[in-house]
């Protein structure tokens, strides 16, 4: 009997080109996980996730959901699938949804983590998850520019993708900067994300903190609905999506 | 004028193989320290660890000293060697340090720590600085096994290299064992360390942990003197050297 899987997968995206699968492109998540349910069922499997995750962007609870005909219990698919993933990949949870169950299309929120380093000693071990910035912002001017950010607007200046012919308007709940020691993580929290969109949030917002923009040009950049008018994208190894919420 | 520079050394040991400069092999810490010093001071420069550390060992606070006839002030060639190293090897303090200091028979102490994890997702983002185990042990009969451990003993059963013609006897200070959720972490302090001393007292422990050796067994493998009586080598991944004390 097919049945409605959804999982909770979490991921060092170093290695991959992102989440959705290319042509020609060997090694994205979704790709990983689609050649595997294939093996697994002996027929093609479509994996749906909640969202893409840009090439180099890591996850703690990406969701995804896929139908699949199988004799294998939810336990052993469960274990199937963390065995032959690479060490890069796992599965946390594995559960049949409903049959109306869609990883996107159901989804009702998120959560990013944006962490920046700003020590003087090089982050050995934490390089692959962190922007080492030379200079600490002042969070206290990133905090006045992130306060204009909350609520429902178009975010089309924070968009990465130009030809973005669908809405661009999403409600953002709420931005948290937590310091951390030589840490700042920057956490995000709204009903959906454009392309690219907590990249540019972070790069503009650092811009207000290194005094290279006021914090109160977030309220133009927002009316301007144009990419150029916000900051540089922050680096994709910063990010990590934590959550999505349903 | 030549001085004598201490530097404490951070590293992610994954992609090495090990501290120690080897003939035909490229890569180790030693020889990339001494590639840039030597190019920095014009001449050859030798870097002398604390220790040696395996490979796919750690190091938070490996120490080390090199003489250097150099016109870079001690700022500029902290700057330099952060600059040219690799981003999984940091010089995290640099100063210069008598003449007579000499990391390898100056130091009086070191610690290590070895981390386990025993949750049953994939540790996606550790996967490189734990050992995972699938059965976690007791810890309460590794504590008791490693009780028989502290104090001045000969440690030829915990000793790696069976032709080792110096003394193998050591002073350990401490074995403590913390348990923090998914994960275990066995902290090692003493006065030196054999080769694969603390891989092997690991393992050993852990073999007690899970029920295939009695804890008392520990008195009389140290007795024995002898490498086939202790347990087997953990692996290098879950080692980090801590501290080096002087």
């Amino acid at each position: 009997m097919v049945k409605n899987y959804k999982i909770i997968v979490s991921y060092d995206g170093t290695r991959y080109n992102g989440w959705q699968k290319q042509k020609n492109v060997e090694s994205t998540i979704q790709g990983k996980l689609e050649a595997l349910l294939t093996r697994l069922a002996g027929k093609e499997v479509t994996v749906q996730g909640s969202g893409r995750t840009d090439a180099g962007v890591h996850a703690l609870g990406q969701v995804a959901n896929f139908r699949m005909d199988t004799e294998l219990s939810e336990g052993e698919l469960f274990q199937a699938m963390n065995q032959y993933l690479p060490e890069d990949i796992a599965v946390l949870e594995l559960k049949t949804a409903s049959d109306r169950f869609h990883s996107r299309l159901s989804a009702v929120g998120k959560t990013y983590c944006y962490r920046i380093y700003t020590g003087k000693a090089k982050p050995v071990f934490d390089r692959k998850y962190v922007w080492q910035l030379p200079e600490r912002p002042d969070v206290s001017r990133m905090r006045k520019a992130a306060a204009f950010l909350p609520g429902q607007h178009d975010f089309r200046s924070f968009c990465g993708n130009k030809h973005m012919n669908k809405s661009t308007i999403r409600r953002l709940d709420r931005i948290e900067i937590v310091e951390d020691g030589e840490e700042l993580r920057l956490v995000f929290e709204g009903n959906g994300f454009l392309q690219n969109m907590v990249r540019i949030l972070t790069g503009t917002l650092v811009e207000c903190g290194l005094g290279e923009r006021s914090p109160e040009e977030m309220k133009e950049i927002l009316e301007a609905r144009d990419r150029s008018a916000s900051g540089q994208m922050a680096p994709a190894r910063g990010l990590t999506l934590v959550e999505v919420r349903y």
